[in-house]
């Protein structure tokens, strides 16, 4: 076991080490990093995740994070009120706003049905989810999950609770990836899309 | 380009992202980490960067971390102050003092001559090197550096800048890896270790 000449650094190189994907060799690429940049550019690492951590908000209608009560997205009159996109983070939410192509409101579960890892569906924001289904105003609910079995499953939990509401229930598509070549798209995700191939559409090609 | 819903989660995503090997997406993905974590476990690693930037120390003589002037090394009465192991840099220190071979003490250069990276001799720790292998206690320099063009140069400078002294100069044996098999050894290693081969020595074994 090293023996650190510093107890600062020791605890530094701890804390960096609990991050994930940052082991102990790692940590202390990174703090020796830190010690050997200014000392300002340092500090400003240290104070932006004390502030982020302390006075980060979460939206309180579709739990992005937000720095009011309600989020940009979820105040902003110009979007479609009318759909709510369903994904599992933060990031799809940024993932997804990237593409330019949604003008509709998001709602962040937060995760998805996970038994292995113990996410069942209370640790998920899914009772908000179905308040929110239940006004007036909402037309359809895509569902933008991974496709993988944790995420369908996450899917058709909520189709459940969902269809005693009368309100449409979309997927995201999907398919081969735009610009990836056939011959190296794996079976599953070919074979789907020809049983799942959808009428030619000219306009799309403009997208 | 992402548009973030809240300026702090945006500032300690670029804070993270000016880590080495850290890049955008890592960053966002160690944010966002930090956010589902207790509070105090976030706060933790923004502290002790903090503590660690503006408290740690250098050692006055050999340039390692320290919490004091002269760090715990140097100031250790049972260590041989006739020997002056030099190394590029603290991990070096680590790592050496965890095969607990050595007892004498050290010198951290704080890189190696690199002219390509703009590293010349200036930038080194090898004025006060110098000094100390002037002293009369010290009997032998141990040159514990890379074994790269770079750590070829930085010895071959030190080495003249020391002659005039009357002390003796060594560097750390280089050859084939300890449990390596020969058939992956690259082969200018496997060559110098058969041009540079040692009498053979019963008593290693036991090490």
């Amino acid at each position: 076991m090293i023996s650190f000449p510093s107890k600062l650094l020791e605890e530094a190189v701890n804390e960096f080490a609990k991050l994930p994907g940052v082991g102990r060799r790692t940590a202390m690429r990174l703090v020796l990093h830190l010690l050997k940049e200014k000392e300002d550019k340092s500090l400003a690492l240290g104070n932006a995740i004390l502030a982020v951590r302390q006075n980060i908000k979460y939206c309180k209608t579709c739990h992005n994070i937000s720095e009011s009560d309600i989020c940009l997205i979820c105040s902003d009159k110009n979007r479609d009120n009318s759909m709510i996109c369903v994904v599992e983070d933060i990031r799809d939410v940024l993932a997804i706003e990237s593409t330019n192509q949604f003008k509709g409101l998001y709602h962040v579960l937060g995760g998805i049905i996970s038994p292995m890892d113990g996410i069942g569906p209370n640790e998920l924001n899914i009772e908000s989810l179905v308040s929110r289904a239940s006004e007036n105003n909402v037309k359809e609910i895509i569902m933008a999950l991974s496709t993988t079995i944790e995420g369908d499953t996450t899917i058709f939990y909520i189709f459940k609770r969902l269809k005693n509401i009368n309100i449409s229930i979309s997927t995201i598509a999907k398919g081969v990836a735009i610009g990836d070549e056939l011959e190296y798209t794996d079976e599953i995700t070919l074979g789907r899309s020809i049983v799942n191939r959808v009428p030619y559409n000219y306009s799309l090609l403009k997208m």
